[in-house]
């Protein structure tokens, strides 16, 4: 790693093997990332809601926080939750991570969350000479277990850099993509766009199966041209197999396009294609919020659409 | 050219260098083909509504005829018209091709158009013995002046394989993919995915800019991961650069939706995403519709949606 030249005037804290890195969060992704960690030879102190959840990574050489005070000594710690709400409680509550937390600590937030929570974070951590990261990350639960991530990263970039060393076992791609919130207003745009592509795909998959088309024809052909996603390669296979099973969850999709929702309103963007795909991701999200975004799919053909 | 086993119970023109090939409009689409078929050696008769788009054509060989019921005796003719009122106009007036062509004549349309009229266009000529095809292609004047488009076929597969060696000039994937209108409703399904795909990437972008964030590395980062779609790869890089020229245009583009937006009510199905794209579309129709698709971004730019 290479010194940052900005980074005398700001004291960092130690990272090495010897020093704990505190996590708070244990489910599918915080889980691999975890095991990287492990793997890389670091000491890691977790924390979870549900300590059953940690178990594997207790034996294999975590060990167990019961509070989010004790998990709030190290010098470095990473959260991957669920919602805003849980963000909000692990960093601002008075049991939280900013109420116990050393200066110098960095503390650096995977969770796909609010941008103006990020940022009501990062100011909050910033009276008390904390640093923090908002990092929302794309490529799911396979790019967590491969390391393969995408990382979003917004805060101040000196900070990046001394946690490049530990960022670079999770991910290919680690970019700062500017000032505390960003990272989130990043990976909202991305959402924004996936929530459109998606729809379009299983729209045109409906209408084409309703024609009676050929299906793995007519996927083939349409899916080599100007129609081509990521979305199309990837769900139309699974779509034409019947298998719905996440990937990413519907009801996580449902969450992230919500708050892209109300962000988009903050700035009086009318976003159509946004409110069409949150609608119909909504209506289904009771039935089928555990299956993968492409689930809407099955959800669809159930409700006569056929 | 492989011989069909059931083309012998079908009689079928005659095509050679010496056999006219009759083509009905000439306009960026249609010169492009019809340029590959003199290359290759082909006798092309064309006719065009307006003559002055056909010059360049008939200064490169090919023969002008004044009528369409001239251009009916050919033994196969090809269109390429704008709207279905021409192909309507084209096809089934008492001055046009069913009411001209010979029994046996292979009529073959490649403009974007309603399913049910391909239908309606198919029964009418079988009832005269004439052959039609339904032949939408994907892959805009590039595809075209190329040769390397995508051809959906609705129709008799025998009078495909009849014009294979003359659908190859034209493009790289000929596919069949079902009866008489099945090109159409394939052509549909890819516009109907093509429209929630850019309404969903022009919106990612907007929010992007409006939320301050490093465009082109942004844009990078997403275009990498499960946000990726062929729009993005191509559209993105042009509207950073202020570049909004067709490419496809969008009075096109609204052209297509509409009639996808019919056949999917005759359907019964209720495709949010689609009407989104379309409502967003028809509202800039009036002062962007000579531009590319992308061109949305630049009116939405003008709406003091920044």
């Amino acid at each position: 790693m290479t010194q940052s030249t900005t980074s005398n005037t700001h004291p960092m804290p130690i990272l090495d093997h010897h020093s704990p890195i505190g996590w708070i969060g244990t489910g599918v992704m915080g889980k691999s990332l975890v095991l990287h960690l492990l793997k890389a030879g670091y000491c890691v102190h977790v924390y979870n809601r549900t300590k059953q959840k940690a178990e594997p990574l207790l034996q294999a050489g975590a060990q167990w926080c019961s509070s989010i005070a004790d998990i709030a000594q190290s010098n470095i710690i990473f959260t991957m939750l669920g919602f805003p709400q849980d963000v909000e409680e692990v960093y601002l509550a008075p049991h939280g991570l900013l109420a116990n937390a050393k200066p110098n600590t960095i503390l650096c937030d995977f969770t796909t969350s609010e941008p103006s929570l990020a940022c009501k974070i990062a100011q909050e951590a910033a009276a008390k000479a904390i640093y923090t990261l908002d990092a929302p990350v794309s490529g799911g639960d396979k790019g967590a277990r491969e390391g393969t991530l995408a990382i979003m990263v917004g805060g101040p970039n000196f900070v990046l850099e001394h946690i490049q060393p530990i960022l670079v076992l999770f991910g290919r791609k680690i970019l700062h993509v500017g000032p505390a919130g960003a990272g989130q207003h990043t990976k909202m745009a991305n959402q924004i766009m996936i929530a459109g592509t998606v729809l379009g795909m299983l729209e045109g998959m409906l209408y084409a199966e309703h024609a009676g088309l050929d299906m793995p024809k007519v996927l083939d052909l349409i899916g080599s041209g100007a129609a081509a996603s990521w979305s199309l390669a990837n769900y139309a296979p699974r779509i034409l197999q019947g298998d719905f099973q996440p990937g990413f969850f519907i009801k996580h999709f449902v969450k992230d396009m919500k708050i892209a929702q109300q962000e988009s309103q903050k700035m009086h963007l009318d976003l159509q294609g946004l409110m069409a795909a949150l609608a119909a991701y909504e209506e289904a999200l009771s039935e089928v919020g555990n299956l993968g975004v492409h689930g809407l799919y099955s959800f669809w053909k159930k409700q006569d659409k056929f």
